[in-house]
């Protein structure tokens, strides 16, 4: 059958010897050219510094600088040519630029070295990233806060166990994940404040003897300041970790939400449809209609947490300063860059156009005498009964509703009144989905004016810390 | 052989059937009874807010809380009870209450839910674990300041790929720990901030119609307020995961240290000797000194990483509210705990203890021509070569040097000037590894002068923050 | 609040100094004395063997015999002191064997190590887990296959993306799952035949000059044969990996089956119910049935995959031969062991005690036009339609079905004939449900027939292979 | 700094809305079209199939196949235009048979679905994959018997703990990996008859109604036998998994090789040079030489665990049969491939290539008085001291040395005697390195003549099996 032979899939592939295995595995122009903006970003930075501090002269530092624009140019207008022979992103760049402006290039790497160099490369990404990934929890939160507030009444059962336990309403649900969102934000940012720290200047690992000012070029490069100690500016990859981290995290909510949507979508459930644009169908079975969008954004939390572990295990054990095994960690982060991108916007596109069966929701609340704490508590709170004995006399009212088969809200008064004959008509105010939600206003809870302040709440606070 | 058959190992345990089965896999008490001065805290302030919301009575609260006390008093003494059918910590102590008390103990569970007292519960012990990281970190932090200041002029090699680089001092590498450390306390504050919101009050699920005072039990169990949504209050486990994820990166740092440490007390490396109190020795070859402890520390990561994975696991995909999954939250974040806590004060212990061969890290740090790029930077600094050029001039001493098999160093001026005959004797001046370090003088570089000013900066911020 | 200080939790405990941090960390025996059976059935074929050979005598031999078997009495009787200072198993059996037969104990460490004797032990340990976890996956197949045979015809809903797609039988889904365990066992078999081989003997790291008879101890231990390379043999832990990766997938699988007995145990969907064993209840809710035991399986695999990284971790980049990181080896595998032996267990009952609701799945399979592939495959069966075309007429007729709201097999004939005249009344047999499972008659397909037939197969299976 | 705005990284690139982001994270082209070769197999043998079982016309079938050879030779000479609004490497070929072929294009998808379409496909891969890894493993076996029978007497010190403990010879060392790789090779062969059923036919999920052969399309696409169950067919990835498990396991073997070259490339181990084409070095400080390829191989360990996450996690929980998530399964598994295929390249290129330090391996072996065993162990044979006072005497022979600051075998006799007066000249025989090696000669052990003996087998096993 499939033609492959181990030649051609395996050491086929090098059939030309060991200088091809090395190219293959040691080059990572293959995937560092992603960081072009930022490399050219801190060459530039570097070499105004350099004719700042009269270590090299103006002319070289403008010539440097229009050179790297131009090869910025020829880079975003795909004419820029790769080479796997230059191996990375730096070296293409800088044998690029000795082409366009010959020796002044050389000046260039003064009092700098690529294991500096690479390190403010990649945290300018990784800064960029964070700052990217909090305007998307931002953007599912807007989303979220919309369904909130339109679905601040819209009962459903409130679930532990996957079983209804106590009627909450949909908003209420909702700003459950906005919660998380927001807790995710704030994971995002700490994160980028941490990492906020310039390592260029660090040079290999030592530091250098040349007069270069490192707060000018962090200041530049919109780094709060300088890191402090040049061995760990070279060998530190927190930043990368700290963001997988904080990814992981952010997609487990993600995963929570979609595993909602795909057991709502099922018929069974049928509390929620969504849009055609996030489902496919089947051409002769025209009411299936599978979340796939849903299970992709699911299935994101193995390969963003796959990426994490990844990259610990990478940096496990690994002696100071720079090895060459840190050259691993890019991947992993774009693509758990690409991946969390693309599930933050699928599920807030889903949010949005998600269509609520209010109906399906409501009558699954009021099944299986979900208000029968209510009742409970009821016969606490004005009866005074000691809160064990209130529970133990709701399970006998629930045995008579269960026996007559009707809901708890439709007992007769006389009967419950057989339980406790203090019991008056102002027990139904308390029995139904409703008025149980509409009871909940305890900070926190689920009542339909609590969900609406909190809308506000969410709203106000985006708005002054935007 | 072994005499384990399939009855005692697997299925034998449970020949009792089913219910052993689900009281082996359904209890915690065997875990969560860590749990006990936790819970009876949060008792004790749920109790006291409902006397003082009048929802009990302050003679009850007052019973509620001289039973908890004399309960925290049995397990304390070792004398209380622990049942597997009372299944958790919750049910036990509040079994025990009723036995002490009687009725009133009835009224302690109004107004709440084993699912925010548990979450209540663990979020406690989390800060606390995070606190306790915190200053675990910072004592770290303080033996590697010691050593580092003792050490900020003892030359050794600054290696990349392991292979010696440049010359540092240990004092600077010793620092490059104390940023990582650093940040890893940064890490646990940032999380503990995150996580300071009571979910006490949340209830079931849904919030409670009980005029209750979040803010009140918040405030007498010290965190910073009430949680905003009761259904993630009671299905979050996101600090879990962030102290976890805290820790994998605290513990990847430590690996590195301990990596290198096994590796400097090779006798090829000889750089330090380990205390006998972190070592083991082998009763006929003496000289042999294991590296036990520090191989100890590095396999931890191993461990903590495998309770981060586990916990995203469960976590993925959990439909809300709470699900019977998140009861495996508690061991993971246990486990982790212990391991991390014996890795720091173990690291910190080795630090302290640490026998520093100066000689052979000095000898070490020349070998290979270590200061070439200090006569590289000086051909661009002084003569004004640029950078690319000044490399190659570098190149040609070195073999030069090769060839007559003597440090640099050693080299005649004139064989030097063959090179380029503005080279004069002040040369020799940065051919040396003291006058190299002593060189590096950009911020962040590893001059022994540097190095004592970041102890200073750090003993101020140390002073300063706690 | 939590009475938790930092000296409680981390520091505290070792306020004694290095050594107590030290005996914490680096002793076993909290954890290793579960291998206390294998150690000795160890000890007791070496001495055997060294006797044998001549190297002790025969009286030595029998007085060393004699001391262990006391000592694995003791332990099984619980009157066995373990000491954390004698570290591990080894040192504490040995300690114990010369207090009970004085210096002879003395020539039992005769051409072995620690290192060999542990590695021994632990695959001895890790053998015995293949084992039973094969007898546990055979117990697992035949609950699957008892429910298979009984529901063999019962039609439920096949589900792609948990939407109906096809109808099957239960008895079917039943026997996905034999697959699946089947290939389970077959990873459990081929990981227990490649670690079959004794490491005994290998001494420390070298091997002996002793002329010792590998092969005795290796056949009296009940090992094929033993290693065939020393610094392998104390170094190895492949053993331990692949029985943690063969758990890992089985977990996995069975997490899979715990997720539907979730969602098949919600009122919406109402296909099974659990039996009161195996889930817990609410006082005042008595329809509400958690599905605890499903949830604590499905946990597990976190727990388990958490297990598989650790040691992973760990291994990496261990220089041979023995390094003390691979102590942590031993409780990854004993907690991947108790919670796959329970998960098992759990799942087993499980499948056992489920009652089936037929009526429901029924009804769930026949909703949708679930058979609307079936049509389709009429019309190229019988018409020779080629497929995309009959996919498109079916489609037609799906939406006449749909706009008359009645399932496929209510559109009456003439309707159907508008697409192709060509359909008659013969049509009406593949539009049911039972029609359409009993026509999936290819190897591997639903038909009742197919599913006796498996039963059948697999039940010869089990009784030629045992 | 970083011209990236929120817009271009995350949300921006779907400003085209919904449709959009579904495309994105929907298709899967741009990776699957990896299995283009597989895919054509699989319709090529089910066209066959169809036409023999009178399904579809032999000349549809042959027209199928001329257009289906047509597509492969358009996509290998990479004219074919892939579309990505085509979704998959399905849909890419059948679109592009029907412009090629008309009308019977639409009869190749009889009796098959898009989910056996894949599933056949995917296993095709993996097991090519599986046979591929066995041969690289067995080049790799290769590389290192050749070493070992060059390097059989070549003595190098054993290590624990990475601190030397007894001599060994590198021939033995290189045999340990063997060992490794034997298993390895087991576990892929394993794995490779595990997956050696044909799921094709098992169409969407049911099985067919169509009178298929199963077994025709197994045997012809090279499957031992077809899959017994539809259900499990098209939802089971174990293939995926047991692979990715068995990739770990290798390359936690390649990184503890990988580890031990890094450290003995150190100047201060100095044991072996990696060859040019494996290392890189620095212009001006030439003796530099980084052992890239070695660090790389190592780094992969985290790649690869990090796919084997991923995709556990993917498959925790999903019920059956096919859910979208498994789509995520593809890339895992070819990045696991590439990974892997290039770390096993490389590291047989650099054990081939790889230069030993003989002088310097012999002389690390008899520092530390590393045959105090051997001095030891003689007193137990020739003396008859039990093995723990044997230790306790040879301790004060070693403490002698070191107060003369010599190596054992350098000890007077007359000193020796003051031990045991029994020692005689004959005891010098033990104390060599030479010595000590060429003693070990019990099954396994490192002494020359077993170190030849076990290439002699591994050849011969090699010849044997292939």
């Amino acid at each position: 059958m499939s033609g492959k032979t181990s030649n051609e899939m395996w050491g086929g592939r090098f059939a030309s010897g060991p200088s091809a295995i090395m190219e293959a595995i040691n080059a990572s122009i293959g995937f560092d050219q992603r960081l072009y903006r930022e490399d050219i970003a801190g060459s530039i930075a570097h070499s105004r510094m350099l004719a700042d501090r009269g270590i090299i002269s103006q002319a070289d530092a403008a010539e440097i600088g229009r050179g790297l624009e131009a090869i910025r140019a020829e880079i975003e207008a795909g004419t820029f040519a790769f080479s796997r022979e230059r191996e990375d992103i730096h070296m293409n760049v800088e044998a690029r630029l000795a082409e366009l402006i010959g020796p002044a290039a050389g000046r260039l790497h003064t009092a700098r070295s690529r294991n500096d160099q690479v390190a403010v490369d990649f945290r300018l990404y990784v800064k960029a990233a964070c700052r990217d990934l909090d305007a998307a929890l931002k953007a599912l939160i807007e989303a979220l806060l919309a369904r909130a507030e339109e679905h601040a009444a819209t009962v459903m059962p409130g679930f532990t166990h996957l079983q209804a336990a106590q009627p909450v309403t949909f908003g209420h649900h909702c700003l459950a994940y906005v919660e998380m969102a927001a807790r995710d934000r704030g994971r995002a940012q700490d994160a980028m404040r941490r990492m906020d720290e310039s390592p260029l200047g660090a040079a290999a690992l030592a530091g250098t003897g040349f007069p270069i000012d490192r707060h000018a070029t962090a200041e530049a490069l919109g780094f709060r300041e300088p890191t402090r100690n040049s061995l760990d500016s070279v060998s530190d990859r927190d930043y990368a970790l700290e963001f997988l981290a904080a990814a992981s995290i952010t997609v487990t909510h993600l995963s929570r939400l979609a595993e909602e949507i795909v057991i709502w979508s099922t018929p069974q459930f049928d509390f929620v449809r969504l849009s055609d644009a996030f489902s496919t169908g089947s051409s002769i079975m025209p009411q299936k209609k599978n979340p796939d969008a849903a299970e992709l954004v699911r299935a994101k939390t193995g390969r963003i947490n796959g990426s994490l572990v990844a990259l610990l295990t990478i940096m496990k054990g690994l002696p100071l300063s720079y090895s060459k095994d840190m050259q691993e960690d890019k991947e992993q982060v774009f693509d758990a860059v690409d991946s969390l991108a693309l599930a933050l916007a699928a599920m807030t596109g889903m949010i949005s156009d998600l269509q609520v069966n209010a109906a399906k929701m409501r009558a699954a609340a009021g099944a299986g005498f979900s208000t029968a704490t209510d009742l409970a508590d009821w016969l606490v709170r004005e009866l005074g009964l000691p809160f064990r004995e209130a529970h133990h006399v709701t399970g006998r009212a629930v045995a008579m509703a269960e026996a007559r088969k009707v809901p708890l809200e439709d007992l007769p008064l006389a009967d419950l009144q057989t339980l406790d004959n203090r019991i008056g008509e102002e027990i139904y105010s308390v029995l139904s989905v409703d008025a149980s939600v509409a009871s909940r206003t305890s900070f926190g809870g689920t009542a339909p004016e609590n969900v609406r302040a909190q809308v506000r709440f969410w709203r106000e606070r985006l708005a002054a810390e935007g």
